[in-house]
């Protein structure tokens, strides 16, 4: 393991932990020292203060797994080690690096006559060191290698709890595009949660013991999840530094690390509609200009607010709805990416598989994902989840609560970006016949872009001025 | 002029129209031949058959157009032109250039001595001819030299129709990002316009003569602009190939050429919210999944279909006030981009000057623009067009038509992304507090991402998983 800030570290441990021997190193040898004497202490894990002592300490073929920051440090490390091993050697790369990256390095390694991966780690600190989901990609013929112990390390799923969240994913950066669906998911979900919450709030007007219930609830059901069950746990947690609970003490401004830009950046470059994911990070950034905010909020005024008339239960019902369908709506999104990404690269994607990766230690895991386990293992060339049986009655059933749901927001001001986006996928994605026409039509007029026709091959052009009815002359 | 495709040919016959001498080139001999003897013919133009003989012609300080393909070909028509030219001499590229290659190639041609303009060139062939709107950025000291020219052959716009669309922008890529800007809010009001007409159609039932005239009334308002003016048109243009208009026979699978999802990749590096171009970008991909769409129209179900009872004509002012409200939000992020961009790179901007730009030759030319320039003369610092009272108040009094029009397509199945992310991105904008403090309660919950607090400064953790109430035991 080389780095030993907390994820090498914790996934150090989790190595050891399975009976494993493990030798470390980082830059700064006293945070190896540091690492020795503190949560290493008696067990069998060896300090290295080179790379040199690290291969030495290692037996053929060596795994050396980086866990260093993503960008130049890791591409340095690699130029390092690449004299120091010996054919068959594996360098895996555990960061969140850029898939292109990842692409590259595969490719630097193999020359070299090595073997490389690049994993996606998900679970934070506490996944690494108990269970985390492992999103490997690379060299293939490193998987037989490697598998042993990332299976040993990753979280368990299934009836008996015995199916490791680690499986390989694809070639060469396939592993890290997994991960970063995976965090664009989380960025979806994680919005949508924040919308449920304020409907919740401002609508029905629930306080913190009744979000409380409202969220163990829906963890009860359908969107039984990591964030749903977090998002319960918060609103019981009280204020340290004053009265009242946290959570409403927290400052909405949001920060971002940037994986759901990248995933809606790659989206647009691949000409698919990952409205779900851009919509949450547009969000946070609008949340980030907080005092801009603050300065409108005294100028531009929303509908006079309404005391509600319904019954909060079932709103509370139809808000679970709602966000239960767009959840459906963000993970068909995620998954028509992975498909049209493994188009462009030539990966050969087992999705149901990587469902599977994302059922347990990381932080979109829910139950939910069994479910598209098994649309995607029978219909392995399914285009899109939201056809699959299954998904579709879901979507269905919940559509009038959505509709009322979105519909309600909008009348009363409130700003649900990431529901509305979801609604305008689905309402989108289902007309056969879009009002594109007209657009066609516009950039024919004025670019002589050409159109195509509803009733016959080819592409057209047409001299629409001078085809248009003369204008009547305005006499204002 | 170097480039003799239609935007390049009709730009040099609109320069020789105003009575220069003009020398062109085209890497094929028989393109430029072809162009003397047709539109050129009799004409002051003098064709050139090498780079060198065009340098010999002109007279110094050159100036040199560039109308080629973006991209390598710029670059190379560069390098071959440096070693021809003296000090002094101006090269312009009209291109619809990315505007980092601008930033460089700025650099690369000072650093031989010559000066280089970027230009945003907008208003289609038509336009080139008659008179565009230009957007020129890149080296200050060449403005000088190209002004007269360039103000000569721009559209001129303003009560006495004296006012040149063709002023200095800024630095190095200026031009093209402003350019770039320019496309993307062009989307946007494309996108709107065909949500408009989705409503029009789907909700009031109107046929084409209406809509024609209900486009035509739109014209003689606040919403007149050539994109409403072209649509209006549009609905009168029968179909040469068979009954009816033609509008009804175009495939609605719509093309892009990029530059909106430029705008959109870059406003999400920058963190700004342009929610309005990436909708409008979106729907462009979702539209172009035709086949996709029409597979899933027989799978996913909408409401049934219901016959508007409302009054047509109240519904034809409501969807106008939509219009105008989600037009004023698309603008709006439009500057703010420009802003942010600005600071990014250094660029002194005069947001009114590129108002003014916009106003006549181009797509997006609106007298709407007006507006804009006035607020900017009146506040160079204005944050945020919604900010000043002329936009505030149209929005205010938009705004319940706005979300009885959004309120009604979600009801009835229509997809209006681009109408509903406007209003959630004006009802964000005005929300003092937001609900992402739930967000940054999850993150630090899950990834001791930290938080800060309302009620003081500073970065704040808190170990929630053990604050939290202990979870009763579930029991299913």
């Amino acid at each position: 393991m080389v780095g030993l800030a907390v994820m090498g570290a914790n996934l150090a441990l989790n190595v050891e932990s399975r009976g494993y021997r493990v030798a470390v190193n980082n830059r700064t040898s006293s945070k190896t020292d540091a690492f020795l004497a503190g949560p290493a202490a008696g067990k069998n894990i060896v300090g290295c203060y080179s790379l040199a002592d690290l291969v030495d300490a290692l037996s053929t073929p060596r795994k050396i797994m980086l866990m260093v920051k993503a960008g130049p440090a890791v591409d340095a490390l690699i130029e390092q080690l690449i004299p120091l091993l010996s054919p068959g050697d594996v360098i895996i790369d555990g960061g969140n690096s850029y898939y292109l990256d990842s692409e590259r390095r595969t490719g630097t390694v193999e020359k070299a006559g090595l073997l490389y991966v690049g994993t996606g780690v998900s679970g934070g600190e506490e996944g690494a060191l108990l269970g985390p989901s492992l999103m490997p990609g690379g060299t293939k013929a490193a998987w037989p290698i490697v598998k042993p112990i990332l299976q040993a390390i990753a979280a368990k799923v299934g009836p008996n709890g015995d199916i490791p969240c680690a499986q390989w994913v694809g070639p060469r950066g396939a592993g890290h595009y997994v991960k970063m669906v995976h965090n664009g998911i989380e960025y979806g979900d994680m919005q949508l949660i924040c919308e449920a919450y304020l409907l919740l709030q401002q609508v029905a007007g629930l306080d913190n013991a009744q979000l409380y219930d409202t969220f163990a609830a829906y963890n009860r059901g359908e969107l039984q999840s990591y964030l749903i069950e977090i998002t319960r746990d918060i609103f019981s947690v009280e204020d340290p530094e004053g009265d009242g609970f946290l959570v409403d003490a927290v400052l909405d401004r949001a920060g971002a690390k940037g994986t759901g830009k990248w995933m809606s950046q790659l989206a647009l470059d691949l000409g698919v509609p990952s409205t779900l994911v851009t919509a949450a990070v547009y969000a946070r950034s609008l949340s980030a200009l907080k005092e801009a905010r603050v300065r409108a909020a005294a100028i531009l005024k929303g509908p006079e607010p309404e005391p509600y008339e319904g019954d909060p239960d079932a709103f509370r019902e139809a808000v679970r709805q709602a966000l239960y369908a767009s959840k459906i709506c963000s993970y068909a999104q995620g998954f028509v990416q992975l498909l049209a990404a493994a188009g462009e690269h030539d990966w050969p994607l087992d999705y149901g598989s990587i469902a599977l990766l994302w059922r347990g230690g990381c932080i979109i895991r829910a139950q939910f994902l069994d479910r598209i386990k098994e649309a995607f293992d029978e219909s392995p060339d399914l285009e899109n989840m939201l056809l699959h049986p299954y998904f579709h009655s879901a979507v269905q059933n919940a559509q009038p609560s959505w509709r009322e749901v979105v519909a309600t927001a909008t009348g009363r001001g409130l700003p649900i970006p990431a529901l509305s986006t979801a609604l305008a996928y689905y309402d989108g994605y289902r007309t056969a016949r879009l009002s594109t026409n007209l657009l066609q039509a516009q950039r024919d007029y004025f670019g002589a872009h050409t159109y195509e026709r509803t009733d016959r091959e080819g592409t057209f052009h047409t001299d629409w001025l001078h085809a248009r009815k003369e204008p009547a002359i305005e006499t204002d």
